[in-house]
C-alpha cells in the first residue's frame, strides 16, 4: 500500500549542473557575463592578491555555430600547480579559496561552473594553459566534468618548455551566449572593475571588433591580505570539533590561542575560568555538553579582540577616489575608509564615496555602484543591503534635491561576503554591515553638503552683492545727503568694498577646494 | 619560487554548512524562519501531493538555553521508506525531488539545512518518527550529519508497533533562533499558505503560547501533480549523454520517443531527418559531434508538442478566489488561470488574482503576495520577476488611483521554477514567465477596472438622479405651466419615474455582482 516514491544522490557537480541559475547562469546572456566575470576574477585573485600588477586579456569572438562564442582569458599570475590543474577546474567543491582571506571568489564555484556551462551547451572541453612562477614547463590540459562522479576528465594534456619564463594562467572556453544582450553588462562590469582597481590593466576584444583598453592609472598596489584563523565569535559547533579532530591533542588554553584570531592567553584563561571549564583539561576529554557549553559562550563572550584586519585588502580612500576620478569625471568627490568592522566573528571594512556634478547625468535617485572585495555587483540592486540603505537616506539633508547628478560608490570587503546568492549579486540584510554602511553614507554626505552648502551660499551671497551694485547709487546718494559729503565719493568707495568682497569669495572658494583635497589625502 | 597556495576539497554538507546564507539561513531569525518553512513545505509535499488532506502540526518552543527554540513538525503523509530515512535527512544531495513534477521542495536540501543549522548551533541530532502508509511500525532515528563524509550519523534509532495505524513523518529539532524576530514572518509565512491551500489544516503553537489554528475550507484537492519526462526544448547536451548511457541502446527515433515528452514517431522521424541523422541508426554510434548537433537542433526545433501540465498542479481559479476571500476579507475579487506554458523546455502554469477594498487598507502602491509552487515567497520581493511587472503596469488605465485597497496575488506553478537562489525567495527573470505574468495580471485587471468603472458611473448617476429630484418641483411647475396640467400631477409622476430609475440602478448593481462570480465560477 505504501507509495512508490524513489530516491536518488546527485553528485555536487550533476546538482549545480541541473540548478545552474544559482550560480548565475540563467540564461545564454547572463551566462556569457558570469563566465567573463568569473574568468577575470579568478586572473584578479590570481596576481594582485600575490603582489602582482594585473595584466589581463580577455577575448571573446563568436564561434562556430549561431550562439556559440569562444572566450579566452589569460593572466600573469602565479599559475596554477600542474597536478593541480584537472581538479581545480574539473571539481566542484575543490579550491584554494577556502580561507580565511579576503578573495573575489569564495565559493570555489565560479570556474566549474563556466566548464559545466560549456560542456552542456557545446559539448566542448576547456583548454586551460599555466605556468607558475620560475616553471621550466609551461601545462596544457583540455578538462570535462564527469558529473556522475564530480571528477576532472582531461581530454588532451600536453607540455612544453617554457622559454619566455612566462608565468600565469590561460583560460579559452567555447560556450552558448547571448552577445548582443551581454555586451552592455560586460563592458559595465570591466569599467566598474577598473573603478576599484586603477592598477590593473586589462585589454579586452569583443566580437563585433571592439577593443576596451583599461590602463593602469597608478603603480600602488594595495597591500596583499594575510591568511588568517577564525575568530571566537565566528565559529559554530561543528567547526570546533572539526578543529579538535584534527589539531586537538593539547590543553584547552592553548587550544584555543593556537586556533582562533583575537585570543591570548590571558584571555583564554579569564574565559574559560568565567565559564567553569578548567583551562588545563585537555581538549580531547571534553564531552558534547562540554564543547557544546564552550562554544556557545565562545561566540557570546565579549572581551576577544576584535577580529584583524590584515587579512583584508581595501581599496583605500586614494585610490577610489583616483578611480571614481577617472571613471565618472564629476565635479567634486568625496571617499572615506571606515575602520575594520566584524559580524559573528568576520572582520569587514566598508569604504563609500559620493560623487557630484561633472559628468555624471542628473537622475530622480542616487545612481549606486556596489562593490564586494573588489567585485562589481551588477544585478539584482533591489535586494542588496547597499540600495535599502541609500533608500532610506533623506537626501534633502544633505541639500540633495532630485532630479540630481549623484552617484553613491560603496565597497565592502570581508574573508566572507555574506552574498545572497551564490551568483555572487547581491549581500544580505547583515545588521552589522548595514549599520557600517549607513555610517560611511552619511559620512561622506556631510561632506557633499558642506560643498554644496557653500556652493549655494556663495551663490546667494554674489546675488546680494549683485542687487547691491544695481542699488549703490541710490545707497550713495542718500548716505552723500545725509553725511553731506559728494555722492562719487562715496560711491567710489562703495565699488572698492564691493570688489574686495567678491575677490575674497573666489579666493576662499579656491582655497577651501584644495584644503578638502588634502584632508581626504591625510586620511588615505 | 612558486607561491605557496593550498588547495583542498569540501564535501558537499560541508560547503553548505560554511555557506548557510544560500540556503536562506543567514541568521538566527531568518534561519528559525526558513527552518519552520522548509519542513511545513516537506509536510505538504507529503501529503497533497499524494491526495492526501494536510493535517499539518507545528509547535514551536523555547528551549535549555537561551536562543535556542524546539520545532516540532508532524504530518499525515505518505511517510518514508525505513531504509531511507537516514539519507534523506543526513545527505546533502539526496532526495526524492529530482524528478520533473510539481514539488514544493527542488533543491532537496530543505531538511539537511536544518540539520545542519541545529548541529552547527546547539550540537543536538534532529529526531525523525516515520511511518508509511499499512506499515506495522513506527520508526525513529536521531540523526546527525558527518559533514565531513558527507553522511548521515545515526546517534539512536528505536522503532514500536504502529498500533494506530498512523502514517507520516513528524521531525524534531533543537536550533538557535530569534523567535521575537521571526514571529511576525513565520505567522505571515502559515497565514499565506493558507490562502493557496485552502484544503490544509494547521495547528501552530507559538513559543508565547499563541495558537494559530488553519481550518480547512474546503475538501477539494487539486488533481496530483504526474511525473514527467524531459522535454527536448529543456534539455543540455550533458542530460542527453547521461540518458544515453543509461537507456541507450535503440534506434535513435525510438529512443527520442521513449526519453521526451511532446516527441510522437512522426515528429521524431521528421525531425531526424531534417536534421540528417538517420532515425534507424542505434544511438549509441553517434559520435561526439553528432550528439551536440542533435541536441542543439532538439532544442531549436520548434514542432515539437507543447511541455504537458499534467505534472503540474496549480491551485484553480475557484480555490484561489475562496483562500483570498477568507484571508483578505476583500470588497472583490477576481482571479485567472492561464492556460499551461513553457520556458526553455519546463511547462508552468501562471495564475493571478487582485483584490480590492473591504478589509485591505489602502497603500501606496499594490500590496503583492508573490507564490511558487503554493510556496509563499515572503523575502527578496524586489529582486522578483512579479515585482518588477507589477511596477511596470500603469495603474491608472484600470481606474485605480493610489492610495488604494489593491492586492495582487501570483503565483507560478512549474516543474522547475527558476529560483534565484536556494533561499528560495525570488523568481528569476525569465522572459517567458515574465510574459504570462503580464498578461494575467492585465487579464485580472482589465475586469478591476470593469468593476471599478461601474462604481463610478452608478454613483455619477446617482448624482445626476439625485440633482434632477432636488430641481423636479421647478421642473414640474414648467411643465405644468407649458402642457396646462397641475403641478403636483407632474410632480408625482417625475417622482415614480426617479424612484423607478434608483431601484433599476440597484436591481443592475446585483446582478452585475453575482454574474461576475458565476462567470468566474465557470472558468475555473
Amino acid at each position: 500500500m505504501a507509495t512508490d516514491v524513489k530516491f536518488e544522490s546527485l553528485s555536487p557537480s550533476e546538482w549545480f549542473r541541473r540548478n545552474k541559475e544559482l550560480a548565475g547562469f540563467a540564461n545564454p546572456s547572463r551566462a556569457l557575463y558570469q563566465a567573463v566575470r568569473e574568468l577575470i576574477e579568478n586572473a584578479l585573485d590570481a596576481t594582485e592578491t600575490f603582489g602582482i600588477h594585473p595584466f589581463i586579456k580577455a577575448y571573446i569572438k563568436y564561434a562556430e555555430r549561431d550562439n556559440w562564442l569562444s572566450i579566452y582569458v589569460e593572466d600573469n599570475g602565479i599559475g596554477i600547480p600542474k597536478d593541480e590543474i584537472p581538479n581545480v577546474f574539473g571539481r566542484v567543491f575543490y579550491s584554494s579559496k577556502y580561507k580565511v582571506k579576503q578573495h573575489r571568489g569564495i565559493f570555489g564555484l565560479g570556474a566549474k561552473m563556466v566548464i559545466l556551462y560549456a560542456q552542456s551547451t557545446t559539448n566542448k572541453p576547456i583548454t586551460v594553459i599555466s605556468a607558475q612562477q620560475g616553471s621550466d614547463k609551461v601545462y596544457r590540459f583540455d578538462i570535462m566534468i564527469d558529473t556522475l562522479r564530480n571528477e576532472p576528465l582531461i581530454k588532451y594534456q600536453e607540455e612544453w618548455d617554457n622559454k619566455y619564463k612566462w608565468h600565469g594562467t590561460a583560460v579559452h572556453v567555447v560556450m552558448e551566449g547571448d552577445w548582443l544582450k551581454a555586451k552592455h553588462r560586460v563592458e559595465e562590469y570591466i569599467k566598474r572593475v577598473a573603478m576599484v582597481a586603477p592598477y590593473a590593466e586589462i585589454h579586452v576584444k569583443e566580437p563585433d571588433g571592439a577593443v576596451i583598453d583599461i590602463e593602469r592609472v597608478t603603480l600602488t598596489l594595495p597591500i596583499p591580505p594575510k591568511e588568517g584563523l577564525p575568530h571566537p565569535k565566528s565559529v559554530d559547533i561543528e567547526a570546533v570539533k572539526q578543529l579538535i579532530s584534527r589539531n586537538g591533542d593539547s590543553p584547552v588554553s592553548e587550544f584555543m590561542v593556537e586556533n582562533f584570531d583575537g585570543v591570548g592567553e590571558e584571555t583564554a584563561m579569564n574565559f574559560l575560568q568565567s565559564i567553569g571549564i578548567d583551562p588545563g583539561r585537555n581538549i580531547k576529554e571534553l564531552n558534547t555538553d562540554e564543547i557544546t557549553h564552550l562554544v556557545t559562550k565562545m561566540r557570546e563572550y565579549n572581551e576577544w579582540r576584535r577580529p584583524r584586519a590584515d587579512w583584508l585588502s581595501p581599496v583605500g580612500t586614494e585610490l577610489l577616489e583616483q578611480g571614481i576620478r577617472k571613471t565618472l569625471e564629476p565635479e567634486a568627490v568625496f571617499a572615506t575608509t571606515r575602520k575594520p568592522s566584524s559580524y559573528s566573528g568576520n572582520p569587514f571594512i566598508v569604504e563609500a564615496a559620493v560623487a557630484w556634478g561633472g559628468k555624471i547625468e542628473p537622475s530622480d535617485r542616487p545612481i549606486i555602484y556596489r562593490f564586494a572585495n573588489k567585485v562589481p555587483l551588477l544585478y539584482d540592486e533591489g535586494n542588496d543591503v547597499v540600495r535599502h540603505v541609500v533608500d532610506e537616506v533623506d537626501w534633502s539633508l544633505y541639500k540633495v534635491k532630485f532630479p540630481a547628478p549623484l552617484v553613491v560608490v560603496v565597497h565592502i570587503c570581508s574573508t566572507k561576503i555574506p552574498y545572497a546568492s551564490a551568483g555572487k549579486e547581491a549581500i544580505a540584510d547583515v545588521p552589522e554591515i548595514e549599520s557600517e554602511v549607513r555610517l560611511a553614507i552619511r559620512e561622506v554626505a556631510r561632506r557633499l553638503r558642506v560643498y554644496l552648502s557653500r556652493k549655494e551660499k556663495e551663490k546667494e551671497a554674489m546675488m546680494r552683492y549683485a542687487m547691491f551694485t544695481m542699488f549703490s547709487r541710490e545707497v550713495a546718494s542718500s548716505i552723500a545727503s545725509i553725511l553731506g559729503i559728494k555722492e562719487d565719493q562715496v560711491l567710489n568707495k562703495l565699488k572698492k568694498v564691493i570688489s574686495r568682497k567678491i575677490k575674497y569669495l573666489e579666493a576662499i572658494e579656491e582655497v577651501e577646494g584644495d584644503g578638502e583635497q588634502q584632508q581626504q589625502q591625510g586620511q588615505a
